[in-house]
């Protein structure tokens, strides 16, 4: 089991950020992903995506993320540029049963100290999107790619063109 | 070389997905980022970080991207969930001068033909925020990771703080 926490979400602002880290966590091997703020958008994007291409991936909306995180029976890994290298620490993360948190801009300090690992992706600022695309490749070690997803929709890659097979 | 060209900016909406595009590019190794928008909010952000953070990225906003490919001394490479997957082109890559085409929903189909590499990774829709992460980090191995800024600020990895040096 993997889920993805996003913490810190502000409608106005990061309504594409989210829905992204949300389609990362599919698209990269996750089981779902879970909101601390109810954003309908948000939540729709992911779903039709789920619908349209497939897989089991669920979303869900808690009120008490600190609750949350506190009974967690696994590891808990909060990826923050502040954290530990991900080469250091993904061995001991492997087949654990995973809840993976990702924060906005201000992540409260309490966080830190809740998560198992504090985990980073380079010391650079980027994006919380591309530090979960990176985290989860690391884990799955690129597999995640290949992952099928028996959808209504598939791509036949190609050279040139797009080739969507409609199923 | 490596220069990404983010196609297709729509200000209201993507202010923050071009911007960490930008962000993900500079962490991950790239040279510089050319927008076709301006939009000095995506702009300044990415400056900031520049400024703050080291090192010698770039931003630049062109008129013509058409011939702003057509023109580009090197390989010209389009990230497409419908291209060939990044396994099998990433060896024909390195050590290339690349312009590295990332764009939003709707991107038009001569894109497709002026590339020289229509590149997919995987076949699942997410985000060409995670897209361009794993693209770059194919393509350095990894190495990015521990690429040095010599900036104004540093972090110091740490397991359960923040750490962040000031020079």
């Amino acid at each position: 089991m993997i889920e993805v926490l996003r913490l810190g979400h502000r409608p106005l602002r990061d309504k594409r950020i989210t829905t992204h880290t949300g389609l990362v966590a599919r698209a990269f091997g996750a089981d779902g992903i879970v909101l601390t703020t109810e954003d309908n958008a948000v939540i729709n994007s992911i779903k039709k995506v789920v619908k349209n291409w497939g897989g089991n991936f669920y979303v869900k909306v808690i009120k008490d993320w600190e609750s949350y995180i506190k009974n967690w029976r696994g590891v808990v890994v909060h990826l923050t540029m502040y954290g530990l290298p991900v080469e250091e620490t993904i061995r001991d993360l492997r087949g654990k049963d995973l809840l993976i948190i990702v924060g906005s801009q201000k992540v409260p300090k309490e966080v830190f100290e809740l998560a198992d690992f504090n985990v980073s992706i380079g010391t650079q600022p980027h994006s919380e999107v591309s530090a979960l695309a990176i985290f989860l490749d690391r884990l799955f070690e690129g597999r995640e790619l290949y992952k099928e997803f028996n959808g209504h929709l598939k791509i036949i890659p190609s050279e040139k063109s797009k080739k969507l097979q409609k199923i």
